[in-house]
């Protein structure tokens, strides 16, 4: 198998240079020695035009060809990726994050193959109009053009980001966490070693100093939007340094309202849900909102729920009165603004939905929150009134997902209001562009 | 008529409290010394939901109340204005800008009723989908929240970015230039004096330091999205030192490339008009390429016009060598980038619709370029290929515009690829929301 590598942990620009042959490799050195973050984003920059020129098949080919060589590779992969976890010496979840294994490069692998059979997002006509003067007016959908992606230690979100790219016609350049460098590179030089890939498609940032972290959000002119994916003090970093416009994405301090009208059972099933599934994830909840009319009857119960599930609780005045003689703690008002990431979950009593609609648009992080009511006309005024990217009627909040949105494959999720705002994928990574077409018209 | 005030000029305090009897002002005097920026921004915020909340009606008459209001104060209007003139000494186009007349106001009043006669673009479905689980998703048009618009001397800018941030549901805070203090002054205390406007929704910032545009770009959290309008100094400090997402606009290096299957007099006619019929304005053409194998003929002929309609003609090499006998100028490199919003434009030989195309995409600020040709193929591989937000077949630049294109006002014309691209106005100032109905579904 030509440019395949056996299962040991090859000398990093070994892994850089894999996929050409000895002779090659040393030319490629000598006439290629590691680029400068300004040059990576040049060259991105160059290949921009050539991404947005190729066809639907083209851009197909190149990400099956990605899955095909991932496959055969993933020997490499993983020697790599064993280089990362014995150097970064790390444990429990944050291990986890970065391991990979057989079956999560399979998940990778499927998901290039699913992106590449998503429609195309460019070259279609948003918009088509003629103007009274006979000018024919078109919008149409473009690529971005440079995408720079700055994440944490999950290799995957190396793959996924650079399959959307491509799909969309962008150019990327990515800076993932030092944790997972190796891993990064290995990724990279298989990605980047398919045919039919623009020269500088794809172009991996040295992680090991935020010096290119820096570099990448002051590159106005060569990059055209950052997204940031990881914890809240990454993201603060690039949304208040950046001077490229950012799509921020992430925190979900979310919440759930329990109306008085609620069924209990469905409220207690979407709360467990929404809290216990997947405790680490931005879309988890993060605190419950319970009408004071139930709240007698209803708090005790979820309470003792909740921690027989794990949870540890915090609640209000109200909430820990009721609670009497289970185990929670009181929650002081950082509570109310703190997105915890983890088994933990915090509970006030509200006078109404008004309340619970105040409440939320001032501490959320206007990511994901939900009603649970039997009444309609108060669940159209909380979807209404609730100023967050998705607002739920009866459904759990871990909903908010690209994939469970429909849209194949996703990038983040914005929680600003500019560009895009919740889950956003493939049709959010274009931009747009007016053809006109005249007959000589002068204003 | 109540609040009316005879046209003198009056004292800054009195033209704020204008709309109010003599014991009220002396009240709010009292109860309501000048804001601080912070305070005004907070008030701003504040009002957001209730604009949400408005419908299209309350809208309307709002905007038909205002330009009742702008009409018959327009003594007070002009005092202001008249002070404005005298205080900055201005004198020619920078003058002229900041001038407000009779016919003026006319226009800024009609503009008013033009906007509240624009659909509604608030609470829109944009889609609506059912997932196979039963979730119904529907992604719904919602306001942005509150917009910063900074821009110079030009009063009018004022009504007009009130006007669309009142139809589409936006808090507005505006920082006009010093120039202009009094005049906007005058403009917002009559504004905001309209029946049925919440409280907070206009904030006019203080014009006397940059200490408020400091302020406002930093307010993350309190504004949702900053458009600064002005000159290229403004934008580009705004750009790159602003917290809050911006959308850039302005900046105008605009080309026309003439190609040798052009039609000479149609060249010729859409060139004088996108230089010389308003050629301080960024949709101006700037450049001309000429296809060198037409160069000879159509270069003298197209720089004689120019030069008789006053143009300044700056030519490269060969320009200049076909030129010859005619008063060009030899242009530098620096002429290429640059975007001269005067009577003054540069002209450069190509090899052909590539060479025009890669010379665009290098030099220009991606905002408006136009292809002269017979030639479908050769447009369409101009249109595919220039990376602009409006590009041009056979019609002048200058019909980059809201107006123009149709969307009945503007915003102004953005040259970023984020959020909106092009001229924009009310579509784009909203952002979007996800409902989503369910049965309790959890994953």
């Amino acid at each position: 198998m030509p440019g395949h590598v056996a299962c040991t942990a090859p000398a990093e620009r070994d892994v850089l240079q894999t996929g050409f042959n000895k002779r090659d490799r040393i030319l490629k050195a000598i006439l290629d020695p590691e680029a400068t973050t300004r040059e990576k984003l040049e060259q991105a920059r160059a290949a921009a035009p050539q991404l947005a020129s190729l066809s639907t098949e083209q851009k197909n080919e190149i990400l099956r060809e990605m899955a095909a060589a991932l496959e055969s590779r993933t020997a490499e992969i993983l020697a790599a990726n064993q280089k990362d976890l014995t150097e970064s010496n790390l444990e429990g979840p944050l291990r986890d994050r970065l391991l990979l294994t057989c079956e999560r490069i399979d998940a990778i692998v499927q998901g290039l193959r699913d992106v590449a059979n998503l429609p195309d997002p460019v070259g279609k006509t948003v918009a088509e109009w003629d103007r009274p003067n006979g000018l024919k007016i078109r919008k149409m959908t473009v690529p971005l053009g440079v995408l720079g992606v700055i994440f944490e230690s999950r290799p995957n979100v190396t793959v996924d980001a650079v399959a959307l790219a491509i799909k969309s016609g962008n150019a990327i350049v990515l800076r993932g966490g030092k944790e997972a460098a190796h891993s990064n590179r290995s990724l990279v030089a298989i990605l980047t070693s398919v045919r039919g890939l623009p020269e500088g498609a794809i172009r991996l940032l040295d992680s090991s100093s935020r010096a290119s972290v820096q570099e990448l959000i002051a590159a106005r002119g060569l990059v055209d939007v950052i997204i940031p994916r990881g914890g809240s003090g990454l993201i603060e970093h690039v949304v208040t340094n950046s001077k490229v416009p950012v799509i921020e994405t992430g925190a979900g301090n979310c919440h759930i309202f329990v109306d008085n009208s609620a069924d209990f059972d469905m409220a207690e099933r979407i709360i467990l849900n929404a809290k216990t599934q997947r405790p680490s994830v931005c879309n988890a909840a993060e605190k419950v909102l319970i009408h004071h009319a139930i709240a007698e009857e209803f708090t005790p119960r979820i309470v003792k729920k909740l921690i027989e599930c794990g949870v540890e609780v915090r609640a209000d005045a109200e909430a820990t009165r009721l609670s009497s003689g289970l185990p929670v703690q009181g929650a002081t008002e950082k509570d109310w603004g703190e997105e915890y990431l983890c088994l933990c979950l915090a509970i006030r009593i509200v006078a109404g939905v008004e309340e619970a609609i105040a409440h939320i648009n001032h501490y959320s992080t206007k990511h994901s929150e939900v009603i649970v009511t039997s009444d309609e006309e108060r669940a159209r005024r909380f979807l209404r009134g609730i100023d967050s990217a998705a607002v739920y009627w009866n459904a759990s909040t871990r909903f908010s997902d690209g994939s469970e949105f429909g849209f194949g494959a996703e990038m983040g999720i914005s929680t600003q209001k500019l560009h895009c705002r919740g889950p956003f994928a493939l049709a959010e990574l274009t931009s747009t562009k007016y053809e006109v077409f005249g007959t000589g018209q002068i204003r």
